[in-house]
């Protein structure tokens, strides 16, 4: 794509060019180039940018404040692929505020699963917080449940982190970013359709009256 | 609890006066008994509703629209167990718009894995706007990832399944719809967790050049 006007730019990435001058305005999308005082023009980068930033908006359902967080972290390289996973968590958050007995709790578990390599914040703080969470709903997880909830989601990490391109590593830190806030959606609708299988086969598809 | 004014309700759920006046204007609490003109009286089941909105709001993060629907769904039995799930995810959300090429392409991923128990929606738009929105992002997910995220999650859902209560159906109710919310952060918790060990497991963690 050779250089286009922000009109043409907005129409190839199916965004509607109000909210693409706020992106400009908000420093989420690099200016283009001046042609002249009042006309600028956007390249193939942009339509790149501005593609990521649609997709983490309405997929992924980040804030502007979030989103600028996210693509500071996919614009400036960590040291290491190691160190991409801390940036990332942390740019894409929550970043809830917990108590020291539940953070303890929290980094407990860790030990008695023997993942020593985890990252104290955030999402340390993010496991504790659910817990907190939970109980307070006045639920009770067994300590059975939780290993094996921490068991599977290890498991779907290791797919996550076996898909994660090692050629290039600007392509590595967006598969990052933007997989870690797009697979959540789709893990979690997994889940509720696993949902009916299961309960299908606990309660059967046809009781009408055993809730009565 | 015997009958207490609205301060000594708010001070036991730990939530702003103002707020539970918020939740009876908009419903979402039920009025109390009122003992003069001006002076209402709100008793055990009152507490047990704001503690529950309480927790939804801040560990489920939901809207008060959305927790309108969940309210609603608890206090609705629908006539089976199995019924609930499709009360419960209704209620959730999210509800996004999807192509129907996109649908289409879910509900042949759902007869693949021989799951045809489930709900046509709102799961599966959740599904198909998910894959919609990695595939935007210009992620391609092989078959086989695909499918081996639909084993785990299938397997995370038969953890939660086995945990409803089956005596008391207010409460596998309650549990349903707080389950599914607050057991989300939860395991998108352990996900990231998960990410650091097996990142520490590919790359190492002491690698700090090759991302250079």
């Amino acid at each position: 794509m050779g250089g286009v006007r922000i009109s043409e730019l907005a129409r190839r990435a199916d965004v509607p060019v109000g909210t693409v001058k706020y992106y400009l305005r908000e420093g989420l999308l690099p200016a283009g180039t001046l042609t002249s005082a009042t006309q600028a023009q956007y390249d193939e980068d942009h339509l790149r940018r501005l593609e990521l930033i649609r997709v983490l908006t309405n997929v992924g359902g980040l804030s502007i404040a979030s989103m600028r967080d996210v693509l500071a972290a996919i614009d400036h390289q960590p040291r290491s692929r190691h160190d991409l996973l801390g940036t990332a968590h942390t740019a894409i958050g929550p970043h809830p505020t917990v108590s020291p007995a539940a953070l303890d709790r929290a980094t407990q578990l860790l030990r008695r699963w023997n993942w020593p390599d985890a990252e104290p914040a955030p999402a340390l703080a993010q496991l504790a917080a659910a817990l907190e969470g939970i109980e307070a709903a006045g639920i009770t997880l067994p300590d059975a449940v939780l290993d094996r909830y921490a068991e599977l989601m290890h498991q779907v990490a290791e797919v996550d982190v076996g898909m994660v391109p090692i050629e290039l590593p600007a392509d590595a830190i967006r598969f990052v970013v933007t997989g870690t806030v797009l697979f959540e959606p789709l893990l979690l609708a997994l889940r509720k359709l696993g949902h009916w299988q299961a309960s299908a086969r606990r309660f059967g598809p046809d009781v009408e009256d055993d809730a009565e």
